[in-house]
């Protein structure tokens, strides 16, 4: 017998489950349920609340109706035929109504029947029963409207073998431990709070603290390769983005825009065009180029609602933004910059794993559908092709994906998980160039058109903290940790030699902290664990009389060493960004 | 003869400018001419177009006519009588119309009639004819609404000695030459630009270079002394600045609103509610008390366009702004606190100068108009003048100049020439804590109402620089100032010691940089000086051989010296604050 193909599977389950659901709730009416990545959903208009209580006696229906070895057959009818077989089902009475043709056709599976294309398995033999299961209920407007009533989805998971399953299932319970919401709220990273306003997020004392140490990181890095960094206002004239084209192509992610004296502002949702105001507050000479503007740069975009989550979908984030500026020769040799940058930065924030994604114009468009000439766009993308092959990056090319106003490069971070996350992305711009008339004098002293590379190492520090939380699980590098070192006193008589290890760190900018609270010396090391402090060193007589410490490494003990030698400990591996 | 107040002489010699030009131009038409600070002005319509070029004309024709000593004559007549004398001067006529009562007072000094409550000078004899001169002319709106005609406005100044004059000329020459806008735009430190928006600055690498160098010794002053920083978004909800009151009672400096899905939201003015919702997201008690709540946070104010200006007067501005939530009895040693801070910080800056200047309430007020209780208010009051008598402060009381939520401490600055700026204030808010009904747990296991002391030693990095800038002329002390050395090599073959030099002081992290384009030395070292760098390094065989520099420092010569006691030098300097 052929195999039947997941998707079918998971389909196929989808009637299965709605089936059971009509064998338990005979007044039940029926949304729609598809097949989806890892599984399937049906939506349900329930007589009575159902919850995640329920879904174990569902699925034992299910099973008990798989096992039965139940076929699925195909058939065809007109639409009035098939509308006397949905009598009671109001929903699907309405999807018959809506249907382009006057047949239409339908799956019928033991006694359950559902208006369907398919394809299914042919018999339930075909499904692993311990290859499924129901995982929760969620709320979900019909047609996805919330002008018509709510349904109750139940959602279930499928895949072709148990062994399949259990992995998806460790994966998805070790996703929920490493959930940045929760993670970052136990440590006090940021918040969000609904006085302030959705996909707003605050960042903590402990988060700002980690960022600053980025900032200080990036700045450094940059300016090592020569960029200067700005920093522009959050609101501007309505007529640059007039003339960037975002109020024509862009406007539904802009907010409403301000007046200020009968002038209209907007809240900017990207950098790039104050980037080039400046740049065109002065004449250039291409002696100068290439010029690199850097910005730590917050932007404002509208998200919908639903769509907000922690500090992975925001309305307000900010970049760690730059701007080149250069000569259409210089082209290569700044990809080759960034891509080396790119590459010191993954490493220092100990990435391992991470993929070049190369957005190229699609050549079968009849006309050419982009911003510049194809001249440039060609001498773009074979740039960058052989600006990655001489750099020996991991790339795949998507045909396509370009942005209309010139070919992009994504890099997408993998984590333990394999779940992949964009984290930086490089560009060129064709568009705003002509858009802002931007010049250069070049040697022949004639004006020359500048290209416009827009380069975010880090796309957004919000995003990107959100991938930095789940891809630690919050254990972070000594490095970027917000506390390093906790010195915990074993009883009174040892604080004054843990006031004297303090000041020792201190003197070494090290971010260190006395627990002195009068709680039990358990809970403090259990509360530091918690808090997912690197090193803990719990002080008693031992210690104070051989001036040393005994570390607790992330849970490891490491045993008696000098104070010096833990300080020596501590620089190496903030140094080495361990 | 009892000597004239300098008031009366300054609006006797705006009657004379009038008289001059009357003798000039007779078909002049007046508008007013009162005496302001400094000097005093008149308004005219000129039949003909009038310039700078032509003061010196009126100058001379004004001391003709003091040297004739004319005599001021007060005059009363009943209102038509009066219109008669200015028939043909429709603004007196408008002026004569508007008076409340039937007859008026005007002042005849030779030929001349001016409408006018005086007092004036008895004769021009007591005026000296060297101290005073006519220095601008201006647009200005009759009766200052820009629906009236557009007047001529001659300005002058004048003083009691001719002195006095000379100092008040060269103080404002100075001025000119310290005017940031013309530094900033000269070092590159900042700009406006009119595609962005006006007072909207945007920061230039050197400016941002050194406003993160201060916000680095600010983070870590205020780390020290157990700060801990946040960062919140710039737009709230419209709820928050309704509780705080801001949307009451600030209402004309906040922007108009930004609706996203149906909800409204503003810039925000100040960062207060946003720190409350942070303190209010947890549960708090005694013990946590003082927690200090660090931000730079940027706000947005309306200003009218005309009062726009540099970076002095500006639309968004971040604030080195920081909240203490502390229990009542904690305000006296939170005072103190800051105190010391606030001396640290203006002894680093190399501030030498400055005042307190405190508000307080108005005890005459028959009801207490303000937020909180008396008791509190007093208890305040006495607690800050018992911190400031406690810490030495120079300070001045200011009954009356209270904010409504409650007493304030600025702190004025005062530059070279005298020139006062409000760089830091702190205030304490007896409103906030009540329409956010702040709590704390007291030892008696209690909700309390917790104190908020608003602090900003930075109160707008904009406004600071501005007054940086022209504090030190642009001669910034080496730690702040963006770029600290040039090296410049006299030959080609002396170019790979330079590189050498560079490399050493680059690893002390210096911020320094090679002239090697093909520029005369001269012209070098010439912009070195305009750009106010403040060591130049000419490298030439001689310095070579002996591994040694021969600094120009501010201009002067400092001689040979070995390369490892130039970097000793500077890195005293820099840690001296110098």
């Amino acid at each position: 017998m052929k195999k039947a193909k997941i998707e079918t599977i998971r389909h196929s389950l989808s009637h299965i489950m709605a089936h059971a659901v009509q064998d338990l709730f005979p007044k039940i009416k029926f949304g729609m349920g598809p097949a989806i990545e890892n599984g399937f959903y049906y939506d349900f208009e329930f007589p009575q609340n159902i919850s995640i209580s329920d879904l174990p006696r569902i699925e034992k229906r299910m099973k008990h109706i798989i096992k039965r070895n139940i076929s699925f057959k195909k058939r065809k009818l007109e639409k009035k035929e098939i509308t006397k077989l949905f009598r009671n089902q109001p929903y699907k009475k309405e999807l018959i109504k809506d249907l382009p043709k006057n047949t239409a056709s339908f799956y019928e599976s033991g006694n359950f029947i559902d208006l369907c294309k398919g394809p299914h398995v042919k018999s339930t033999k075909e499904i692993d029963l311990t290859a499924f299961k129901l995982t929760r209920t969620a709320g979900a407007y019909w047609k996805g409207s919330e002008k018509n009533p709510m349904l109750t989805r139940i959602y279930g998971v499928a895949f072709k073998t148990k062994k399949e399953l259990t992995d998806y299932l460790s994966k998805l319970e070790e996703a929920k431990k490493r959930d940045h919401r929760l993670i970052g709220k136990q440590l006090e990273l940021y918040a969000i709070y609904p006085e302030i306003g959705a996909g707003l997020p605050v960042w903590l004392p402990k988060g700002y603290r980690m960022r600053r140490i980025l900032e200080d990181y990036m700045i450094k890095l940059e300016r090592k390769y020569g960029y200067e960094h700005i920093l522009t206002p959050h609101i501007g004239k309505d007529t640059l983005f007039k003339t960037s084209g975002h109020l024509d192509f862009y406007k539904e992610s802009m907010y409403s825009p301000v007046e200020i004296d009968k002038e209209t502002y907007y809240l900017k949702p990207m950098n790039c065009p104050m980037a080039i105001i400046v740049y065109k507050g002065n004449l250039h000479s291409y002696r100068e180029l290439p010029i690199k503007m850097g910005e730590f740069g917050t932007v404002y975009r509208y998200e919908k609602s639903g769509e907000l989550s922690g500090l992975s979908r925001v309305r307000g984030f900010t970049q760690n933004d730059a701007h080149i500026f250069c000569t259409p020769e210089q082209l290569m040799t700044q990809f080759i910059e960034v891509f080396k940058m790119l590459k010191i930065f993954y490493r220092d924030l100990g990435f391992t794993n991470y993929k070049f994604r190369l957005g190229l114009g699609d050549p079968k468009k009849e006309k050419f559908k982009y911003c510049g000439s194809k001249k440039d766009w060609n001498h773009a993308e074979e740039t960058i092709k052989k600006a990655l092959e001489k750099t020996g990056a991991d790339y795949y090319e998507a045909v396509g994906e370009a942005a209309f106003y010139g070919p992009k490069l994504d890099v997408q971070a993998i984590d333990t998980l394999g779940r992949e996350e964009s984290i930086s992305t490089i560009q060129i711009d064709f568009n705003l160039p002509e858009k802002f008339d931007m010049n250069y004098v070049g040697p022949n002293g004639k004006k020359q058109r500048p290209y416009v590379i827009h380069r975010a190492l880090i796309g957004s520090f919000e995003r990107f903290f959100a991938f930095l939380i789940e891809y630690y699980k919050g254990n972070f590098p000594l490095w970027l940790t917000p506390e390093q070192v906790w010195i915990i006193p074993i009883s009174p008589k040892n604080k004054k030699y843990c006031k004297e290890i303090y000041q020792k760190l201190l003197e070494n900018n090290f971010r260190v902290k006395i627990k002195d609270e009068s709680e039990s010396l358990s809970k403090k090391i259990r509360t530091g664990q918690l808090q997912k402090i690197p090193y803990l060193l719990i002080v008693g007589d031992k210690e104070m009389k051989t001036k040393s410490v005994s570390p607790r490494f992330r849970g490891k003990d490491l045993g008696q060493i000098k104070l010096t030698a833990f300080i020596k400990r501590l620089t190496i591996e903030i140094e080495k960004k361990k």
